[in-house]
């Protein structure tokens, strides 16, 4: 390509850190490809469990995107509920070819009026919140609806990230940052989706996430809220 | 537990960021786990693909670990000819109940010594060149010798670190957040490993390594040059 293919990352505090670091590991070996790692305040940023990132570039000095890329985790419902930032991913997302998301970063898209009849994946905990805005939940762990490609809660991003680098780039490439980075998982439990997990699993996951589950229930309740 | 468990994940300029943050948002997850985020001279650095990590501890204010956690990447050249951050590696490892690594990181414990007559895993372009401090290369995508937890490349880190997961708190734990980080793992295609990928494929990721594999080698000749 003679001009770079653009992904924007678009970050804000307390993200789960590997639904950007898995997808990025991915995209940033595709060639052609320039990343940009953003947020709205630029600078440095704390994620859910204390890893700083830093050197973010501010949101607004981002002229344009040919893909916006956004993680999700629990300050997924701040970012939401922040006008500046939402209207940020709005133009971003409205010039961008692709829009892409990992876990209830979808929430985000949605919520920005981006995935309007479309089908989306996110977190399995949090997937059916989607349809608040007009969205159409798919529980696949990577989800294509036209442009839109999404999929399922934090591991899932690298299988997205491999599909979009086949999609920009063609199968070869894909597989060779397979290779590259030795994906070939072997998880020592077969525990990662709620229909296969154990039921006492499933249930302690859910306790563990309840209160993160209200909050963005809530949240989507206002912003929707007489609808 | 009373005393929080300490994993010290040891960073270096120019790490593969992947093979740091999968295990990191495992293990960060474990209960009664304490994660130190440390490197030489601490405050910030750039990893291989830009990404930037900040407000790292400084190796030498780390008094203890219970486990140290190295990742590899193309900086683990540079790091392993360092005396400064191997006497660290050395000092920490030394005391450590449990010594574990991604993709080259094993090379960093090898040439510390640590790891004499261990067998151990490493990236796979890379897992031949261990036998050159003594180790014995494994290649299993997550490979254990007693208080020794090694395996392969990039991804594999996030298997290493289930395993370690359970070993710290239980297979329930270790579940849970497996199924919390929703792994459950559908590479869009099967080209993880050389011995199933296409031969280009495996071709064509030996050449892009190539420059990587000769540093390799060279430094570990001089390193250990004579025998």
């Amino acid at each position: 390509m003679a001009q770079p293919f653009r992904i924007v990352f678009i970050l804000y505090p307390r993200l789960t850190q590997l639904d950007f670091t898995g997808p990025y590991e991915v995209l940033a070996r595709v060639p052609g490809v320039e990343t940009v790692i953003a947020s709205k305040d630029g600078g440095a940023l704390k994620t859910e469990m204390g890893l700083t990132f830093a050197d973010l570039i501010k949101l607004a000095d981002v002229d344009r995107a040919d893909m916006i890329m956004i993680p999700g985790g629990p300050g997924q419902t701040d970012a939401m509920l922040d006008p500046d930032f939402m209207a940020e991913v709005k133009r971003l997302g409205e010039s961008a070819k692709y829009l892409t998301s990992v876990c209830t970063g979808s929430l985000i898209l949605a919520a920005a009026g981006l995935l309007a009849g479309k089908r989306a994946g996110s977190h399995w905990a949090y997937r059916e919140l989607l349809s608040n805005f007009g969205a159409v939940p798919d529980d696949a762990r990577v989800v294509r609806d036209g442009n839109v490609i999404t999929g399922g809660g934090v591991t899932a991003g690298i299988d997205i990230a491999l599909t979009i680098a086949a999609e920009l780039a063609g199968d070869d490439v894909a597989k060779m940052i397979q290779l590259a980075i030795e994906y070939a998982p072997a998880p020592p439990f077969n525990s990662g989706r709620p229909e296969i997990a154990e039921e006492k699993t499933v249930a302690a996951v859910k306790q563990l996430f309840s209160g993160f589950a209200q909050q963005r229930r809530e949240a989507i309740e206002r912003m929707v809220g007489g609808a």
